[in-house]
């Protein structure tokens, strides 16, 4: 390994399959962000929700026009990396690959580049997940952009600069809202409302990504007969929620105890979503591979 | 230099002001797209424009907060990299560095990394500077968001599908409107309009990258006393102009001849500035280094 890679965090690393912690100069995913990521927590040695994982990023490339890793490649390499940690987060960074030529026309047979990183588990309260955790709300506003709406993008700035509006560890996470005033996403999460017994999440289809434990939780509430609406939502939807609640893979389903200073319970729904996903979150149950249909 | 980068395009490259092809795995401007890029063309072996390029560049560390690279040391590389082609693209990438962590959270202690990569001149018709070129309208339309609008970013998915909506050589440049339907630029360059006697040019405040070429017209017109607005355009002004260029740092100032399938002369105050720019792009006459006060 690489002694620029030994300096950070990751405890090992596959550039296309093989051990290395660097790539060329001309990648488009330096260059451009041209590429999608996939951040899948594993737990007792196994990548957790691999088949929705996979899902989004071969829409992702699909949707970019990017040449796709082979899945069942990928997987394995996934599964490899995963094994030997009894918890640990991997990144998967794919990309349309070093570029060609200079400028932003590709020629279509560039072969992309995938990155796979295995870090350790995050240090955390794991606590939080029972008592709920404090959000604020993001200053800065989402961009609009149907072509690029629900992909997990490495374009990802916007989440970088709102993520430096705040730095105590207290609040947990920021919502944002798009340009148009809607309700989306926090900075590195998805977020839910329950209203009258019943779920709303945010249209993710002019902006946001479109989380896996977002379709997790969809499987979920089906499975305990809760309505879910995907739905435009704004900042009076999220004053009149009286429960909120923000998912993540590496996450899962974790409260919101308090929401810009006003307090919240953590209710019933959060409760029953919760108990309804535990064993797809401990890895006893895993999604079978048509889950990626 | 690394087998990888001797495959690609550029003759020459610097890391950090080292030579070398590769950068970490763990940067932030592969992962989130966390920098900024310049693209400096180089005449008679001097980069043209400098003094501009280091002022948007620092203008945009200062709005990502991102740790600036010294400018002296900065000007020396780019310096010393155009030196001895007598016509070349440099490509400058500044990124906030490695991650010291997993996550968009950056601990303010990163210390960036410069990418400085020397491409052969473009082949190209050098008849379309004279006699215009043909452009099309975008069906992809920009985000708007203030926070990141007139920095030339490393998140430019946004362009990159823009490209990929035409092939032909024949069409030179799609131009660009915003979400909410304004004009804004081209994939890889600015735009202006020319109507009763006078310039006008997008503003850049919610999207757009604000070119130097743009910084130069401004400083052509004022020269040569034309009149430039920099204001909100729709589809109607781009119907209604009179002659049309575009700008870039490598173009200089390039007519317009063939607008979404509508003929345009190239006209007289298209021709006075590329008259009075001349000597800046010939490379006769230097801006003072107070042009990036």
């Amino acid at each position: 390994m690489s002694p620029r890679l030994a300096a950070g965090l990751p405890e090992a690393a596959l550039i296309d399959g093989r051990p290395g912690g660097e790539v060329s100069a001309l990648e488009r995913g330096l260059h451009y962000g041209d590429g999608l990521f996939e951040t899948i927590a594993c737990v007792a040695g196994s990548p957790r929700l691999l088949p929705l994982h996979l899902k989004r990023l071969l829409h992702g490339c699909r949707r970019l026009a990017l040449n796709p890793p082979d899945p069942a490649q990928l997987a394995d390499e996934i599964t490899a990396l995963a094994r030997g940690s009894e918890r640990a987060v991997l990144k998967l960074i794919v990309t349309r690959g070093t570029a060609h030529a200079r400028g932003y026309a590709a020629s279509g047979e560039e072969r992309g580049t995938r990155i796979l990183l295995r870090y350790p588990w995050p240090k955390e309260d794991e606590r939080l997940t029972n008592e709920g955790v404090r959000v604020r709300l993001a200053e800065l506003r989402l961009g609009e952009n149907p072509a690029l709406a629900g992909l997990k993008t490495l374009n990802r700035l916007e989440q970088v600069l709102a993520r430096f509006e705040w730095s105590t560890p207290a609040i947990a996470e920021s919502l944002m809202f798009s340009s148009g005033g809607d309700l989306i996403s926090g900075t590195a999460s998805n977020v839910f409302l329950v209203r009258g017994g019943e779920l709303a999440t945010p249209r993710l289809d002019r902006c946001g990504v479109a989380g896996v434990m977002r379709e997790a939780v969809a499987l979920g509430a089906q499975r305990a007969r809760i309505t879910l609406k995907k739905c435009t939502l704004r900042a009076e939807d999220l004053a009149a929620a009286e429960e909120v609640f923000l998912t993540s893979a590496l996450i899962g389903v974790r409260p919101v105890r308090e929401l810009a200073g006003r307090a919240l319970a953590v209710g019933p729904v959060t409760r029953r979503l919760q108990q309804e996903l535990a064993p797809l979150l401990t890895g006893e149950e895993r999604l079978p591979v048509s889950a990626s249909a």
